[in-house]
């Protein structure tokens, strides 16, 4: 197959997987897509050593990395620690998350190690890291890209790609010399604005012409990536459907919410990172979204409080207590209706290729030709 | 181009279009479309005219009509008179209405004559109008379609159409005999559900193959009728784009908030009808879905509430009145945000047709073909 994004990328289908996990990134670029490594979760260290793990699998095929760089966030340019940080997280939303747990026996999690998960200096580093390693995609989202990482890359001959939920973010991405754009509709999972795929993509691709766009927000089958290339994409960006392959370290307890669940079982919701994303609905999402719930914190004091309690869910849950199960959740996109089965990642991208010439071959039925 | 639709309602593309107006359902039809009249807002003998003037108009083209028959409704069953239904209007709502307007500096409408616009003896008198003429399909939303109305379709030789929003509702139509199944998006303008379009369309299919399904929800150009044809459906449904064409008789002042609109500038509110449904962000809007609000009432209720005081903005905006402007409000999509320019239906259809040829085109140089 031959689109902007084959050319640009040197891949042979035009499907890009978000994963945090290597073996998916590693698997998809093996199945000739492209695997983008989520790297905002990971220390310095760990990203170095997840990089040099995918170097090691995938033979000089093409990968990329995706760093968070938050345009706003609290405490930015102050130089501030991550204990700092951790101070400024009110007494009253400790105790609401404490209640929570408790409500549904569980108890909160003894006090670990704080991280702050963004912050200038650990964005300088991991973008360090990531250009030591032969990423052919930097990725970012959550606002216009620092310049110095837009720079460094171009420097190294890295595309820089974008991820928007708006054609306004859009713009102000490719003024500031951004590559790509993914145009990512609020179907999708993680940080989403509001604006659905399908109007979204063609509203982009109008506004950046001709920077190359992709399209995410729901996209799980080759018949989706079929419409994203009819609606003018030079392909797709999917994250949700790699979260129940095989290779993914998804907790298990929420594979299985994910298996079961309909496209209407997620919400967008701003209770975990302080900024609307999309997640499984659960009693965590309901609580944080009921009336006279505190309102989220600016990032990253929410995710800060939220995510080892999350963490600690997912082990509980695992173990079968009840309560932990109710508020267990993951980000995951409304495509979530459409995964059905565990599957290996390379099935998946054979599958979604395959999918994409039956879906043409429909269209040229339709159009007898 | 030949798709199940185009075979079943003997139409050369495949589109339909939704439209109150009925100029617009006559030039879609004359353009090789299929125009479907919204008659719900009509009277009985309103809604005689309107058919008779397509009839007039179409030369044995076909043409639809969509009926809203909602599965719940205030007073369903009960033979109530719209008086009645008048009555259980709380004096709350009706001041909350009058401060709202008041605000705005616009003074509430005098009581004009009373009408719901749903019941069950209106619906049965729509459906024998609507039979009596030569629709060629006969559409609802808001449930499942009474037996009658799916049995007397039928005997007449007439394929019954359903807008569902969620998988779930799909199901429940084809089991009730229902035969087309409009797919319709969260950025669908009107009553929506929370599913965006490029996800709900393959999961709807999914579900209920072979059943004929369109997808409809931000679809206003030919390249997203190409992609709803690659996810599998056999067409589109549209409906917010005719809102700005010549034919239409969307206020003027209505007509320049749309154009001037982008996909961010719409909501989906209780507000106007009772049931979520998408329409421009507005001072009445925003209202509504304020803190403290009253809740909906249900339908018809609201309606009853609503719909004389947004006429009245309507009239009121288009002399210039700016808090009338600040409030006035209208159904439409997301799609909003690609209407750009004010143009013939016939010329819109024209148009659709060469982007989805386009959008063609496009899939098969991507794939080598």
């Amino acid at each position: 197959m031959r689109t902007a994004i084959c050319d640009m990328l040197g891949i042979d289908i035009p499907v890009l997987a978000f994963s945090h996990c290597r073996d998916v990134v590693a698997a998809v670029t093996n199945a000739g897509g492209f695997g983008v490594l989520g790297a905002s979760s990971h220390t310095p260290e760990q990203l170095d050593r997840e990089l040099a793990w995918i170097d090691d699998h995938v033979h000089g095929r093409p990968y990329g990395a995706d760093i968070l760089m938050p345009e706003k966030f609290e405490g930015k340019g102050q130089g501030l620690d991550a204990r700092d940080l951790a101070d400024r997280v009110p007494a009253g939303h400790r105790e609401f998350v404490r209640e929570l747990l408790a409500r549904n026996g569980v108890q909160a999690a003894p006090d670990g190690p704080v991280r702050a998960l963004v912050g200038d200096e650990l964005n300088a580093q991991l973008l360090d890291v990531a250009l030591a390693h032969p990423i052919k995609l930097i990725a970012n989202a959550l606002g216009v890209p620092p310049r110095s990482m837009i720079d460094r890359a171009h420097a190294a001959g890295i595309p820089v790609a974008a991820l928007v939920g708006a054609k306004e973010h859009a713009v102000r991405q490719v003024a500031a010399g951004v590559d790509v754009i993914v145009a990512q509709g609020t179907e999708a999972g993680g940080h989403c604005g509001e604006v659905t795929t399908m109007v979204l993509v063609p509203e982009v691709i109008e506004a950046v012409h001709p920077v190359p766009v992709l399209a995410a927000g729901g996209i799980v089958t080759g018949r989706q990536v079929a419409a994203s290339i009819a609606l003018g994409a030079a392909g797709a960006w999917t994250g949700s459907v790699w979260l129940t392959t095989e290779e993914a370290e998804t907790a298990p307890h929420t594979v299985r919410k994910m298996l079961a669940a309909s496209s209407r079982d997620t919400v967008r919701s701003a209770g975990r990172t302080g900024k609307p994303s999309r997640q499984l609905r659960s009693a965590w999402t309901e609580a944080w979204d009921a009336p006279g719930a505190p309102g989220p914190l600016p990032m990253p004091l929410q995710s800060m409080l939220t995510e080892p309690a999350l963490r600690r869910l997912d082990v509980l849950a695992e173990g079968g207590h009840a309560g932990a199960q109710e508020l267990a959740t993951y980000w995951v996109g409304q495509g979530v209706g459409l995964m059905g089965k565990v599957r290996p990642a390379r099935e998946v991208v054979r599958e979604m290729a395959e999918d994409l010439l039956e879906a043409a071959e429909r269209l040229n039925a339709a159009l007898g030709e």
